[in-house]
C-alpha cells in the first residue's frame, strides 16, 4: 500500500464535533488543506474544521466562480464550472507532485451530493485517492429533529426539490421514507407536492442542522423561502413497534 | 436545556476511527453503556466503541432474543421482539432515572436502519434523548470502494433486498444511484434485478466496508452469498463533469 497522496475528508453537516477522529487527525497532519468557498466567504468546510489545521499548513482556497448567481440552466454555467474543476484538480495534483500530506474538505459527506466528486473524478486515475466519509448533512438533520427515518424494509429516497412537481409528488406517493434536498426557492412546490402525495402532515422542516442557529418545525408551519442549508424529512413507515 | 438523560450514539460502520468527537466524548463520560449484540456476540458497536469504554462503565447487554434462526415472517416475531423492545426500554429507563450518564451505541447511524430507533420510540416521550448521528454503512461502503454515489439533481434511493424482485428491477429503473441493503441470501435475486433493469455493469458489491476483512469487487463477480455487513452500490449519472 502507497500512502494516498490526497485524502478527500468529509467534515459533517456544520458541528465541529461531528467530525470523525480520522478526519481530525488527518487535518491536523496536513502540510495543505484545501476547500471549496465562495468568493467572498470563508467557506463551511473551513469554518468546521477550523480548530484542527496546523499553524504552519498552506491553505488552497478554491473560490466558486460563481454559485446562484447563475443559473444551472445558463449555456455557460456546465464549461466555466468544469473549467474551474480543471484548475481546481490541477493545483491539487501539483501539491501533492512534492509529497506533501494533502486534505481536501469537503462538508458532510464526500460522496453525497459533493463538490470534491469532480476533483475525485479528475484524479483518481492518475493519484492515490483516499476518500473518508463524513456524517451527511440528512444524518445530522434527523438526528437534531428527533425523527427516525427508514425502519425494517421501508425504501428511503433522497430527492431534488429542483425536479417538476408532478415528479416529485409521484416519488412521494412511492417512497417510504423521503429526504428533499435543495429547497431554496422551491418551498412553495414541494409543500404542494407533499400535500398532493398525501404526506404533508408528516413532514419536517429542517434549517441548519447542528448548526447553533439550526431550526425544526413541521413543514406546513414553515414559510415559503428557505436557505442553501435546509431539508425536508418524510419518516417512514414504522413497521415492527 | 436539561441534560439529556440518554444519547443514542452512532458508532459508524466498523472502522473505530469513525465514531465521531463528540461520539468518543459521550461513550467516555459515560456512567452505563448498552449494546444490542447476538447473544453468543461481544455485538458489532460494542467492539467498535471499545477503546472509548471506561473501566468503570457499567454494560448493559441487550442480546437478541434470536436474529437470523426465526424469519420476519413467522407469527412470533413481530410479538416477541416487541417484548424484547420493551424490555430494553425498561432497563435504559431505569438506568438513567439514578441521573447516570447512559449512552445506547448503535452501529452506523441510529436512525438510519437501527434497531436503537425501537427503544427510541418507546422513551423519547417520558425521558430526554439526544441522538448523535454516525457514518451510515452505506457512506462507509462508497468511500471505501471509491464510487461516487450521488451527483447534482440525482434521486437517490436504498432498497431492502427482501422485496420481490419485479419491484426490485423498477426501483432500480427509475433511481438514478442505488444502494441495496440487506443483500444476505438474497444475492441471486438482486443480479437478476440489476440485470433486468440494465444496471448490472455498473453495479458494486461491498462486503464489510471499513473493516480490515473488506472485499470491494464488481457485482458480476461476486459469488451467491453474502454475509450480513454487505451491500450494493449503484452509482448515479455523472451530470456536469
Amino acid at each position: 500500500m502507497t500512502r494516498p497522496s490526497l485524502h478527500i475528508v468529509g467534515v459533517g453537516p456544520g458541528d465541529p464535533e461531528l467530525l470523525t477522529l480520522k478526519a481530525a487527525r488527518l487535518i491536523a497532519q496536513a502540510e495543505v488543506v484545501a476547500y471549496f468557498c465562495r468568493h467572498d466567504r470563508v467557506g463551511h468546510a473551513r469554518s468546521i474544521a477550523a480548530g484542527h489545521i496546523g499553524p504552519g499548513a498552506r491553505e488552497l482556497r478554491f473560490a466558486y466562480p460563481f454559485t446562484t448567481e447563475r443559473s444551472v440552466g445558463d449555456v455557460s454555467y456546465a464549461p466555466d464550472m468544469a473549467a474551474f474543476y480543471d484548475a481546481c484538480a490541477q493545483t491539487l495534483a501539483d501539491a501533492t507532485s512534492a509529497g506533501a500530506r494533502v486534505v481536501l474538505l469537503c462538508e458532510g459527506d464526500p460522496f453525497l451530493f459533493g463538490s470534491a466528486m469532480y476533483l475525485f473524478d479528475r484524479l483518481a486515475e492518475a493519484i492515490a485517492v483516499e476518500v473518508v466519509p463524513g456524517i451527511p448533512s440528512m444524518a445530522g438533520c434527523w438526528s437534531q429533529a428527533g425523527v427516525p427515518m427508514a425502519h425494517g424494509d421501508d425504501v428511503l429516497c433522497v430527492l431534488p426539490a429542483t425536479m417538476p412537481g408532478d415528479q416529485l409528488a409521484d416519488w412521494l406517493a412511492r417512497a417510504d421514507a423521503a429526504v428533499i434536498m435543495k429547497i431554496g426557492r422551491n418551498l412553495p412546490s414541494v409543500r404542494d407536492a407533499l400535500v398532493r402525495s398525501g404526506r404533508l402532515d408528516a413532514a419536517v422542516y429542517v434549517e441548519r442542522g447542528t448548526q447553533p442557529e439550526a431550526r425544526v418545525l413541521p413543514l406546513a408551519q414553515a414559510g415559503d423561502t428557505a436557505p442553501y442549508f435546509s431539508l425536508v424529512l418524510v419518516p417512514g413507515r414504522r413497521g415492527l413497534r
